[in-house]
């Protein structure tokens, strides 16, 4: 049945959601959260059915289309499209196997994972995929295959023959930016490390918000396999890249609960990496009192399975417990974090030790398993006195479209401030993570990104009173006020 | 924050969604699918936030509203209102725990549905308390405390000290709609019977929409209960009744996967029963290759359940197993089924014998279980056959604002009609119900009220070469021809 489209200017945030008169859905028996097929040229997107009460929003005859419909059927408003009935997917009944305890092979996972990617599953009926996933459990067999058709149903990069380095942080300690520091290290070594990032979803900046500071992050597939191709290393937002799709969506019904299953989140890390091509995976676990991972013995239960299951996928993974007690670095928020980055590699008197020797470590971790050197540390400490890293950070930012000549010290921060000084003389006993990360949250970061935070000491240090404990950063008054009041509420700072 | 109303003229079904410019998004820190309040005078409703990409749709500090979020702040075009941030709900942390296995008390449950009902859980949320209930089980406590807050969180009718009455069917028999017949005779007893009943999702026709070819089933709770009051009985759609709302949400969410653990189906099923007042429930559990429940065994269990979890939410319950092989009755779809209804009550010598035996016996059963006689199949006959089931059923008609005079033969059915004659001389060796429905559906059931189609015969019957075995009715042309062609495709009817 053909109608004619309006468009809505409404985004759903992802799923794809069309609009037709009370009357229309009357005639083709459908009935609200529906699934049909809309059809337009070549084209066909799965979509979810809303309708409409009167003739205003939309007539009938026409189809209000959300924006994702029409970004994925490239139509535009008075364009004709045809409306379809579409049976329930295949992948439905496998959904509720899993839901009952069996065990999915590859081709059924792959259908599954098929179906997501291109829309067919409803948020609900992935949910019960998830919830079945989480509570059933995926043993070492599904998880392979599940990471393997997560991959298969995105776009990937391709290097052959070449080692392609990567990392990942299981997080939860503030500041830690180790990647910006990491990738040019790597990349000047001579080695390929095509760095996919995160932006902050509950901190105050994700590794795409900190880089954005400096250079842009949304690039296309085809850019960043050029990128890299180039200069060996980037670092880009992964969100603009439809690498592992699937699991992006799998993600966000995730997030309302907090859902992180041991298999998903080794499917959900292992994808990514995948699907940029990486041979060689250094995963971090930090652990600490708020970390997401706080038992030693989960993390090295974790350990051992990312080890085998890489070994599966054709990935030599070695794994890291790091401490996560306390913020790493002294900025916390994309430009105080930029800061901090380009310090270290313009070599400040200022810079923060602590970031730079977690770097050193994780990146001649990576430059071992590359077989590059027996002495990693000693070559990433080399390529970062040298000027090398600065050179070649350079040219990512250059590449990516930045000013790649900026210092540390042009880094425009949130203007009105707060120092806070010690109130007594004595030692700094604890910096609480989840604390500071809040603070820095209030006082507007990741969006002002300008704002967060600036430690001035860490824990263990000496401070005598009236010495400056933190100063917070923010863009505007009001903000500054609510961080401040948040500061003497919290348990951010302890002294002893 | 201050927002000026656009009313959007969208629904989506059920769920709150707002929508607010992009700019006003980012302002307020807020991302699609997250949670608001939205404050109209003393109205606060739970939203999901949907995101305009441009101004053209909804400008700054404009927010858009869908049906469902105008109707329940009771405000329009060009009102004010306020949104503020909301924190999660604490029924999160509960669900999150019954996923991971644990028991949940009363005030837990009654937790959730709250929420539920407040519009404070999203279908993705509410999908995962489905999922962990489904796979972790309820218990018998759980599935009794369940019952009890999704009736607390709905509407109730109250017969304080009497005897109420009612019945329920777990479906999958085409025809079938005793109900009609068993009111009237329970309510002309002197006994009270307020039913409600659905429409039709899969099938041909619900028992509401049979009703409403008769008399407007939509009704306020308040007008229920008076009309229980007056005359005993009323047959209205739940649909329109606030009774135990948490019921619909959840069934929303588990019809995708064609969820139906235990123990939700009880508590759903006991929710509606409870919350019109019922102190004495029948349960209806037809046995067939295609009913919903096929085993013996598992009815047998389930038959157990049902008793023990009524006596501990007060009811007494009574269930039979009824052979489900066949279809019940001769009309299938609203107006078909509503002629067979009046024909029995108008003693017709046409009307449908098996359908006017298994609802005396139904209805006998009940009287026992009343206590109004040891014969209740002779008492049910007796109020059928003096007519007084007819003028129960008319005052009925009457009191839901219908025309109690009706004649069966003024019932209006599809006059474009098939009339399939036997190919051979022999027997009906089966009727499928399945076929048999979905057939009736082709032809225009239930939106067409007067399509479906009527069996001439029954399994076991005798039949000869040229006899009507069935006739299909429908409104119009085409859809008689799509019934047709489905009618030879399919096995509906088998003949040896």
């Amino acid at each position: 049945m053909k109608f004619k489209v309006k468009d809505l200017d409404i985004a759903s945030g992802g799923i794809l959601v069309i609009v037709i008169n009370q009357d229309d859905a009357l005639a083709l028996g459908l009935h609200h959260g529906d699934r049909v097929g809309v059809v337009y040229k070549k084209r066909h997107a799965h979509a979810i059915v809303d309708i409409a009460e009167s003739k205003k929003s939309v007539p009938i005859g026409s189809i209000g289309l959300f924006e994702e419909v029409l970004d994925y059927l490239g139509c535009k408003k008075g364009s004709s499209v045809n409306i379809i009935l579409e049976p329930k997917p295949k992948s439905i009944k496998l959904i509720r196997e899993k839901l009952e305890g069996r065990r999915l092979n590859y081709e059924e996972l792959k259908e599954i994972m098929t179906d997501l990617v291109k829309g067919k599953l409803s948020p609900v009926e992935l949910t019960y995929f998830v919830a079945a996933s989480a509570m059933r459990g995926l043993d070492e067999k599904e998880t392979v295959d599940l990471t393997r058709a997560m991959i298969e149903t995105g776009d990937t990069l391709e290097f052959p023959g070449e080692i392609v380095l990567d990392k990942h942080c299981t997080g939860g300690v503030a500041g830690n930016r180790t990647t910006p520091l990491v990738v040019p290290i790597i990349a000047a070594a001579g080695l390929k490390i095509p760095k996919t990032s995160s932006r902050a979803i509950t901190s105050p900046a994700g590794t795409a918000d900190t880089m954005e500071v400096l250079a842009p992050v949304i690039h296309t597939k085809e850019k960043m396999q050029a990128m890299v191709n180039k200069v060996g290393g980037c670092i880009v937002w992964g969100g603009a890249i439809n690498l592992a799709p699937a699991d992006d969506k799998i993600i966000q019904v995730e997030s309302p609960l907090s859902i992180d299953a041991e298999g998903q989140l080794l499917a959900s890390i292992l994808a990514k990496k995948g699907s940029v091509g990486s041979t060689h995976v250094l995963i971090d676990i930090p652990l600490g009192k708020q970390t997401k991972i706080t038992s030693k013995k989960k993390a090295k239960h974790l350990a051992s399975l990312f080890r085998r299951i890489g070994k599966k996928l054709g990935m030599h993974i070695e794994v890291i417990l790091t401490d996560g007690d306390q913020p790493i670095g002294n900025g916390i928020g994309p430009a105080l974090e930029a800061k901090d980055i380009l310090k270290v590699l313009q070599r400040s008197d200022t810079r923060p030790l602590d970031l730079e020797e977690k770097s050193i470590s994780m990146a001649g971790k990576m430059l071992e398993m590359a077989k590059v050197t027996n002495n990693g540390k000693k070559l990433a400490q080399q390529i970062l006195d040298d000027g090398r890293a600065l050179k070649k950070f350079q040219e990512i930012i250059k590449a990516q479209g930045g000013n790649s000549k900026i210092h540390s010290s042009e880094i425009k921060v949130g203007k009105y401030t707060y120092v806070y000084k010690s109130p007594k003389t004595g030692k700094i006993l604890d910096l609480n993570n989840r604390s500071v990360s809040h603070i820095a949250k209030l006082a507007g970061a990741p969006h002002d990104l300008g704002a967060g935070m600036y430690l001035h000491v860490h824990e263990g240090d000496r401070i005598k009173k009236g010495e400056s404990v933190l100063t917070i950063h923010a863009d505007n008054k009001e903000k500054l006020t609510f961080a401040k009041k948040e500061l003497f509420a919290s348990k951010a700072v302890t002294f002893k």
